[in-house]
């Protein structure tokens, strides 16, 4: 399956993926994929994406555990971005919440909102 | 409020802004903000983006009057991306689709599942 990977960051093409509850419809994380990516996430049926901070491929919960189980892929208008709809072992995100969508913006304020799933000193060590 | 306007297209500093429908939590599109549409975004409560392609402030549904109106802004651990809940009108695809992610990758397949509003040789004029 060949995408339109038209988002160009540090030399790499990237389409923009984001992924979903598959129960909930709970917007859970965005981030990109290269082809290869793509790739690994249709085959090993968990999400990979591509780090463009550490410019590596990443499978999401390698070192936490907490993988992004696929069970549906949908395709944009310009086939430049998709959304994975998953099944999110423990939460998504590195500061313990179940998204990274945690927060809500209240006038110029940010107001958490979020459900914290687990504590990050436990699962990725104390830093 | 100023987030991490840290996705670099075209001289622009950008956020990723995820629109999903407020009652379904159906994702409808996903594009990008400059500082600027964020701001106008917030003010009149309609959704603004940053149109890559066009480098220009886009005022969404300003040809189909297709607005969003916004209900909720949430923001992401790392300041870069929003997640906007929204009330739209018409459809958010100018295909015609209520959603940009109006198809499934089955295989190596797209298979159509979602739902055309609207005929957009009708809206937008014929081309």
């Amino acid at each position: 399956m060949s995408l339109n990977f038209k988002h160009k960051i540090n030399g790499q093409d990237l389409i923009i993926a984001i992924s979903q509850d598959i129960k909930t419809s709970q917007v859970l994380m965005v981030a990109y994929m290269n082809k290869e990516a793509l790739e690994k996430t249709l085959e090993t049926k968990k999400a990979h994406y591509w780090s463009t901070s550490r410019g590596k491929l990443w499978l999401k919960g390698e070192s936490s555990g907490h993988v992004q189980i696929v069970h549906e892929v949908l395709v944009d208008c310009d086939e430049d971005a998709v959304v994975l709809k998953v099944e999110q072992k423990g939460g998504a995100c590195h500061t313990g919440y179940y998204s990274c969508f945690y927060r809500r913006l209240d006038s110029d304020d940010l107001k958490t909102i979020g459900k914290k799933v687990f504590e990050p000193e436990k699962i990725y060590g104390e830093s």
